[in-house]
């Protein structure tokens, strides 16, 4: 009887969508004003999830003050108050996309989290837009 | 690997629930305060969901602009600032409970979206009050 | 050293924006999409404030469950699943914008409130439209 | 093709997390200032899912206010304003965490709820901390 | 030309509301089900607002780290994760209404502000309960 | 008896806290993470407040799709995907706090809204800070 706990951190960064195999044209036509040379940014909110029985001795799936630990050293020292397209190395070469922040956010949680343990991420870039990743083999 | 990315949208809209087939007394006891005859209405938000692998080329599942110009087209022109009982054709002779209005909303846009990718979608009347919907091989 | 109390309450409720004395072109052109004939709706928050000195015995500036049934009979009670043009006496003949129902409300709720407690109304009807009303001598 | 039809309900609490086997060092190092001996507590937000087919006749999968009736009595009478270490039966020995919380709930409402149609709950201690259980089946 | 700065800190804390020199009864009736004997609690949220004109250097009315600073040392690490009625000294003797922590709130913040700058704070104990409270001479 | 009616925007956008008159290290002790060199970004919140008397022929303050096309001319065009510090004319040489972006969109939307009409602007950079400005003459 597995239990999901869910933790939300927030952090705030800038970036610009832009591929630099594509023209100014299209760049501007794909990514819009995600373009803009000199960026933009967001406050990202980000949701993770882990699964498992709770330890009988604690009641909890994960002790929520490790959990804390690990998104303040791994991903908000990371990204907080960052660029995302110039200063975090686990993005570099990537188009900022929520999605492939996403992909870089798991990695980094899947390494450093017990085994199985993390089920879900979700990263919101607005109140309208977010994606929900669960990694290759959770989908 | 897929990724799933959800879009919000928001629409107001007034409605009454009401079967003609029951008895005044029968649509008050079964709807309560939802079946008052000149009706009520609700902020709607909607949250769109759909699932695939990013393409490489824009980091994207599927073009977000894009998304919003089929949600804007399919969904809002048809539903924003309507009355669901008497202004929607694909709703006409429905009860348009969250439930019901789920449905025309999932039909319209599985037309419309590229196949396999319309993931899940939620509708919300208030802050207590929510649907959530993946079709009828998803669920 | 007055205190401000303030209680939020919801409510949902159908409406639409039209002046008889205008052409339908002439209530298009006003009211936009809020003219739709067969009406619209939205979920309304209403926050109600109070101000005074509390009292030494209770802390309270005015017991806040008091201030629960004031507004469930003067307010919710009149226009919970409500439709604002036809339902509501206190209402008839006024065109429901958030400003004319903001008058309503305050005047409700200054009969019934002790003398010069009632300080502010804010009535939201999205996100992203709100009005404030602190009465004729208060403003 | 089965809909999830979701209501939240609200209630506030106290708790204290505390395991009586531990020292108080330890309780204090696991813990943390949840450990804090007085007590403290939070508002809780909970989200009940049921799914099913929509009534044809209703078009709702469990009449809504039903369900709040459930909720109110099964739930809110119980938790609301209450002390969970010490005010509530069904949680008597257990750790108050929101694994725990939410197994108790779980509990309850299956055992009022029609067969098969509770799917999942989702309970908030803050805007940051949550927990979701679908049961021993259906996780 | 005076600017508002406000910052918002949350804190999660334990409270019952009692009079002593109430019967039991009394208590029931007043405080409703806020006089629970074993306490209950809430997730606070606080809007701290201090006014002055920017410094020309900076751009800030005051530097939003040191807001910070102060409002951890002043207030968090006082309230969070406590009991109003038995953790704090100043509010020993004191019914833990939302109006007289506010009290205290406002003469803790006030003896560390520079002078003349605390304009207002905003005390919430959920979604639907708030006070403001200006000081002596603001209001 | 004026009545205040309140229109939300929201944009995204990039921007750096930085002083050239400052050293790196005074820089980075004045404004921390905000000093980060390649920036950082948020999602703005926009609260734009009119008042006046509604017209009684259309209950409005000010026709609120008129307030809304200002807001997008003057405001949303101008700070929606951009960078504070590069892109908008009228923000340069300025150190794009809260409090300084306040004053630019104040001048901006007085300039352009009927006479006396403006009352309020209150900007947020994230749900923990913001700031509030009312001109030189209504503070």
């Amino acid at each position: 009887m597995p239990v999901y706990l869910t933790k939300r951190v927030r952090f705030c960064a800038g970036h610009r969508l832009h591929n630099p195999q594509f023209s100014d044209e299209e760049n501007r036509e794909i990514f819009g004003p995600c373009s803009n040379p000199n960026g933009h940014g967001h406050n990202y909110e980000l949701f993770v999830t882990v699964q498992g029985d709770p330890d009988p001795d604690t009641g909890m799936v994960l002790n929520i003050y490790r959990l804390s630990r690990i998104l303040q050293t791994e991903i908000l020292d990371e990204l907080d108050h960052k660029n995302l397209n110039t200063d975090v190395p686990w993005l570099h070469g990537v188009i900022p996309t929520m999605e492939n922040v996403a992909f870089g956010v798991w990695e980094r949680l899947e390494r450093v989290l017990p085994k199985d343990m993390l089920h879900e991420i979700r990263l919101c870039e607005s109140e309208n837009n977010s994606v929900t990743y669960r990694g290759k083999t959770n989908a």
